[in-house]
């Protein structure tokens, strides 16, 4: 697969490693050009099972992804709509489409977010952010609309009802302090530390196999769409679609030869066994 | 709207703020007057597009709102009922109306809230606490019941499954920083910061269109009672309920003109302009 | 009920208590002879309503439960299969039923919980783990597939999507500070703390009465999987299930007789008033 041909972003891939990295103009505007990349990015992704995880980063000092254009903010409809007929915007439809693609999908954050652009790092798997540098804000309240991105939506999956509800309606700066308190990213680190950190996650998980990562992270998004005894049932069908298609028999029965469960030195190794593991395939 | 005439607490509008502060005998009990008067505050609020944001406090020093009225508790039923003929409880459809307002609904938590309390606090928006006079227990398994003004039914939607079962399970006292730690509140403050906080934040919010904080609110409880991709579609919907009745095109066209993105001094500063753009009507 | 007759752990009831102490082989493998006693212990606590509370440790000085059985593993089936014929895994329901037992459930983490040991842990009401000796780790994506014990699906229900991605997708240990800032375990202790915290925590427990404690755990487990006007529903329905069969109405006549609710020393004195309440049967 080849990533290249965008206009707001470059990437590049080492190993089953891509990293995006957003470098736009003087403050990556989230506008029509980076919609169509986003979209162009995720059909490719859709494709590919080379690409295991996806870094998203910005060439930018201050700004990760700037808000959604005003420009096309300002030709918004007037027109209230039935709820039958609400169909999905632009910039929901780019979210969603990226929040889905088969690879593990990490902000790293190391610059402002806000509006569209805090609301297509909430569509990312997982969120981490350098003190000092991140802020994010949802600021549509202030604007008269909502966080229509996916924000709204969201917002709560992340850190429970009443945090969602001061960040969306407060319309102010939440630093990354702040934000791993109330959880919408999953760790606040240093600037220092946050490449290495960020790194030694992605490469890791670029050691797995490409259906069980798949497998695991649309389970865990249809867990809480459902009720238990259903997400249970969606977790066993992507069991199979994930034995069919990797060596994880094989990697059983190896661990099952060497007598894995019997061994207490084994147990206490489970953080390099698991990588070691890749070697059977 | 006239806000008054109520027994179980004063009130004052200032600007968009309106501040409810409980002051009913020795220890503001929760009974059949404080239901009527929430019941009669939420309907005039529901006709309200003033004001903007409610503050729910206490004239107690030590309680906020005690639990639920023992001399309607002894009179309850003792018959179990199939699953389909269970109706709402009055306090549960109290709750339910008052967390639905159109307005953002903020607890200021300055004294003990247990039980239907705490129950109460749990449907408004927003909970902040002061540190050493802030305590919240659900006592009702000790008596034989289950928190039922919608306690139950909350505590998982702010907390994650773990902790929730452990504060109804237990029964006992949790201070405000354990409450922070667990997630039933926004954040623990110190007693005298919380005043502060809460001005701040109030005031924030009451300059803002009332159609969008209204849309922001809607969106957030609908968006996880469902599966993203209607949570989704509900978040379209709001978006065009906002953008016909407020002022956003206009916003966003001046902040076009304005060229907003593509100088990044703004983008430093939208902490202030989202006040600023308030006086664009 | 007698509890006697397993294989992979001990159990000693004391009062309203019940503790089940795993103690099979090296590493306390997650096997066919586990299941199986975990089934047949789940069918005796349904039946049984003089213990009201369930905690589970571990003999083993490093491990709490290991992972599932990797013989068992190796024969899994590698045949994808259709999202209508997915079948509950025997993980899966022997989880699902411990879960929903009647008894609130407490696992007492002083050892290693990795892969299906956690899932089990994650499927009980509430995790306390001691710093230095917890460790968990889902492996599964390393392996070729998911966490499939109930853990894909319970995640997220505990400490948003965010985390729960990132825990399920890195497969790396995560000692007990990181658990509890990531919200899998309901608080991290020091060893020689968590034994007094989680015996004050059961005895308490096993004190309340046996129909008020399952209604509060139903209801909390319902009132996510559905939308609140139906977890307020289901909230009603286990009111009357448990005021049909508990004391509560002799404990509310009881507190309004001695004027619960205008004595602020009462209100005052909650924590301990609670207990003294179960001398009212």
């Amino acid at each position: 697969m080849r990533y290249e041909g965008f206009k707001t972003f470059t990437t590049a891939a080492d190993g089953g490693k891509l990293t995006v990295t957003f470098d736009f103009g003087p403050v990556n505007v989230q506008g029509q050009e980076m919609l169509e990349d986003l979209n162009s990015l995720a059909m490719r992704l859709e494709r590919d099972r080379t690409i295991k995880v996806v870094v998203f980063q910005s060439a930018n000092p201050e700004i990760w992804v700037c808000h959604y254009d005003t420009d096309l903010l300002k030709d918004m409809s007037t027109e209230a709509v039935a709820r039958e007929d609400a169909k999905l915007l632009d910039l929901q439809s780019v979210c969603e489409r990226i929040s889905k693609v088969p690879q593990a999908t990490i902000a790293k954050l190391e610059g402002f977010a806000r509006g569209g652009g805090h609301e297509l790092a909430l569509a990312l798997d997982m969120r981490f952010a350098a003190r000092g540098k991140f802020k994010f804000m949802q600021m549509e309240v202030g604007m008269g609309i909502l966080p229509c991105g996916g924000g709204a939506s969201r917002m709560a999956r992340q850190t429970g009802l009443g945090r969602a509800l001061e960040i969306i309606l407060s319309a102010r700066d939440f630093d990354a302090d702040e934000a791993e308190a109330y959880g919408t990213i999953n760790k606040a680190l240093e600037p220092d530390e946050i490449g290495e950190y960020v790194d030694h996650l992605a490469n890791r998980i670029a050691q797995f196999p490409a259906e069980s990562i798949n497998a695991c992270k649309q389970a865990v998004y249809e867990s809480i769409d459902r009720p238990i005894e259903d997400a249970l049932k969606a977790e066993a069908y992507w069991l199979y679609q994930a034995t069919s298609k990797t060596p994880a028999i094989k990697r059983f029965a190896a661990a099952d030869e060497q007598g894995l469960e019997h061994n207490i030195e084994n147990q206490r190794n489970w953080n390099e066994l698991v990588m070691k593991v890749q070697e059977i395939n």
